[in-house]
């Protein structure tokens, strides 16, 4: 049984890679897919594919509609979410990604550093499981192997 | 990740076969389905399968059934619709299908020229993107496999 | 038991009023609601509220998100829809109002004119009951309290 | 026809009264729901109720359990939802009840702050309609009743 | 608390006015809803609305039409419904608005002669209760309000 | 693509052998599955595996438990529901299984006999397509593929 | 804003009483409903409608289908469910209505004994708060209303 | 056709190796998927990932966020439950895991001891089928691929 995961969170470093090895060495049998995360590409698709828009807000609109796209498609495909809240940024994506996925009935996984426990409390609480690396979310993923 | 794509739309000339050229030159993994394109046989399939009718109404009404039954088989086992308005008829099933599509929550592109931007513009407002050639919709959704 | 009926379609006419006149005079009872029926208030909201935009396409696409909340607001609090498609336009507001009713199992009846017979086939078909005049949709209405 | 209207956003300063306040002068027919807006009481309400926790963590998470039953017992009665980013603060129970209200169909309108643009155009091209001000808000609200 | 009761079935004699007044006698306080019970008024509603159809077939159609509607708005409004199978007759409109219910989570009690048990077993078997007698289903019914 | 089909309906002739075998000449992507068509099995399944129950009402309950386990398995994984009435019999499974199918939003197709128009003409007019023979319902399944 | 509330649970004491004469001591606008009290009633409601079944499983069984049925349409009613675990038998029911609440989506209080924490850790999990005492499980419902 | 079947219930002797085993005598179809039968892993997998807790009630909670998670990624993939009831313990778990199952239309089957119908019984009643031993749940399984 190979489960799909998607990692919804900050495209700032290079998480994902890391738990893209950590599980390839535990040898789990999951897929992983999620955000863009080029941050530039990201925030220019919209003008990449319809040409330039007229001031940021509707150059960020446009840049929305196609990032949402992506998400939807790729959720709608998952059979878990982990979703990484790192230390910088607003990170609402990340929020929002991973209250659509619970509002959805995926099983969500959220890391979050020991910081943050107190901002993210309503949503960690809602959340399947509230870990604070990737070690531990991998072997809450691998659990289901056992 | 194979996805599958509904194309809805006209069905009076071939951007169906360009969008399916135009994605196998991108290497995209997409396979495409959607409605019957031979116009005269979408609208004699009633009669064609269950006889002679009464009247252009009735003609109509045996065919719609066979056609929205085609339609709500492939739109279920699709992961996106792509919607195309062209710049005639009334294009009620394209409306139809591109929000049937987006109250269901499959991931909905618009392609509309820009003639049509007015009286189209609350249903472009609900899907997720609108564009105005097919390229820039595969470059949409050639935008999920980056 | 009191019915609410949403009233979607032109904002051409007159033509709510008058089924709310008619219906009326038959003792249904029955409370209407809809869209926005000052054209000109309908397209302008997006920059009434919002503001200038930058061209016509951002102005369409501001007025299409209020005019959208107001529409899913009302319809999730109806019972029925009716939908009645003129002779002019493109109407897809219609065609999208109704095709979202039919798949939220919201019951709809749609009143076109026999020359719309055609081009509106699929529509129809999925629509529980399509009529000719707003005197038969109210039968159909008034037949629920029979 | 009265809506509820569950406001989600922070709860440090008094937009809420605000809110309620210009509703009235408008003659709205709206009733307003929303989170604990006492921010002690709010933080304390699971050691309040299940008595003294060992540790923040636990603490967060008892009051977590109960600020967000409250929410979806409220949440579950309304029609509408406002969700406002201020300034400060992470905000993420702002971007999750928003979130939430989007992916259960809920007509959603997000206040923000024009600096917010950026970090919030994925959630805020997901809402139904995105205003500046408690006043467009309440346009949007009021052009429902027009 | 007040219940709305559909009551499905034959519409080949009282028996409707019976479940109404033996209700009446207990107290409970529940209001009826259920389709047009003059046979010939079903029959013809689509001929008496729509005018004359070309044969019976399209007869019966338009009929059905406007039936359906009936039954999907009353059983959209309906807490539970009682399903009544007489001796005569194919009723299959009585199978199809119990089966319908039962899919849709409506609490459902058939009410069937000891001769029919054999071919409604599988139906019999989905709904919530089945029983003999218009008493017995008041029984059932009432025993919510102990 | 190959789509699942269930066959509903009669278990007195070899209707699905037919169905199955000109399916095949017509080279059509299908799995069919269906109910137990051993008429005696069907009846005893409840006795076979529970043992001797107290008289027949126990003994058909016993085997409704486990035809409708059967038939919510296979229905749940089908694509495309046909189901068969014939002259004989009450037949409410068939009307139980056509019904459960649409309330479920899987396209249906029903085939009957021209003397069953009148009794089957809502669930007919609910259903996607009425036929009158397999040839005519196959005919339909494979337009998908035109 | 009146909210109904559905106490599931044991119905050996009368704690149901003391969750209504309290909830009233606080002005709480809650409407209570539940399950059948009269424990030696909601065993023999089976045959007290049904007449004597051929043994205890049948028996068991006719009252089972009766309970459920109330059960069924008092929970779709209602907004919340507390469910008080007792110190005594199994309480399968209450571990059984609880768990269809949350899987409903329905707000949902546990109240349990110390006691019993370890074998109802699970169910407890997933419940919305889970506290020891009505009073605990009142301060969390009138917590709303602060 | 190969079905996934969740086998949940008490995790104190080796039934599913003998329900796989005897399935494979049978040469069923199936894959088996479950709870962690380890039981001292399953108590303690909230401390081996997340680290010591300050008490046994903030150890199970936090095994059951872990536990719940894995629980619901199986089921979700799952076609069929089947829910054994052993003869010790309070098996809230297998009630649980049991009425989300039905809740969420899985086809279930419940296995339960003799001297355990009584309190089961309102739990039994909503399941597809009760039986008494394994290979009575493989006979009723079985039966699909008949």
């Amino acid at each position: 049984m190979e489960l799909t995961v998607y990692l919804a969170g900050q495209i700032h470093d290079n998480w994902r890679e890391e738990v893209e090895k950590k599980a390839k060495e535990r040898n789990l049998p999951l897929v992983f897919v999620g955000p863009q995360t080029d941050h530039e590409r990201s925030d220019n698709i919209g003008e990449d594919i319809l040409g330039k828009q007229p001031g940021n807000v509707y150059k960020d609109d446009a840049a929305s509609d196609i990032n949402n796209f992506r998400t939807q498609v790729l959720m709608q495909k998952s059979d878990i979410v982990i979703a990484l809240f790192g230390d910088k940024y607003k990170q609402w994506n990340t929020a929002m990604d991973a209250s659509t996925a619970i509002a959805l009935n995926r099983p969500t996984i959220i890391i979050r550093h020991e910081s943050l426990i107190h901002p993210l409390k309503e949503l960690s609480n809602k959340a399947n499981v509230t870990v604070e690396t990737i070690d531990q979310a991998l072997d809450v993923v691998g659990y289901i192997f056992e």
